[in-house]
């Protein structure tokens, strides 16, 4: 698997059986969590390279560019790596402040509140406006 | 599964195949990613009710009160979901100021930085002071 090398790095993570690892966006300064999705080998080492967040979509079965849909790119200040490798934190400045696909600045709009889902996060931009430009 | 009315939360949760879902410690007040664990349902309902985070170890493949060992418990301030509910993000309190095994606060101790793992973290406390009371 490995080039050795300028790849040796890609080898300390420990991707799982389909070759994925689980990849959580945290925004930069904030620290507030974006996103959680998965990535690839391939897409660690695109991410690094392009300094943008680069996932792998299981539903499209491809490498997924986050915002080359919608614009909301990922510019990417670190990379962190847990304690058993298996799950990497990219600390991003996320373009337009919108990284879910609900329109939301973060995935996780919704709070348990009384034991119910409360949602605590505003649309700041309808979805068919993001992606049927 | 649901028993409906105060579980009625539970189920919007998406548990993967093994009952499971991907669960983020997150420092309240900071941002700060502290760990990633797995949950299970009555692991989270756990969680809810005791104030304090309740993960599934899947290697001794049982429910896993953390700090029940080490101390080191998480007193659970919010508890978040995302989009598409395969995520849970605890917002907490950890005490001992430690959450990784291996005596660091967080489990995100190395970052990317040319090329190589550097570890940006000290060990707060040898592991074997943290297990071997």
């Amino acid at each position: 698997m490995s080039a050795g090398g300028d790849d040796a790095w890609l080898d300390a993570v420990k991707w799982d059986e389909r070759g994925l690892v689980t990849c959580i966006a945290q925004e930069a300064g904030t620290g507030r969590i974006l996103m959680v999705a998965w990535t690839s080998r391939e897409g660690l080492a695109q991410t690094r390279a392009l300094g943008e967040a680069v996932y792998y979509s299981r539903s499209r079965e491809r490498l997924w560019h986050k915002g080359e849909e919608s614009g909301h790119t990922q510019k990417v200040e670190a990379i962190r790596l847990d304690c058993d490798g298996d799950v990497v934190v990219l600390e991003v400045v996320q373009a337009g402040g919108i990284a879910c696909h609900t329109g939301r600045a973060s995935c996780f709009f919704r709070r348990l509140v009384d034991g119910r889902w409360v949602e605590t996060e505003p649309v700041l931009k309808d979805p068919r406006e993001i992606y049927d430009k």
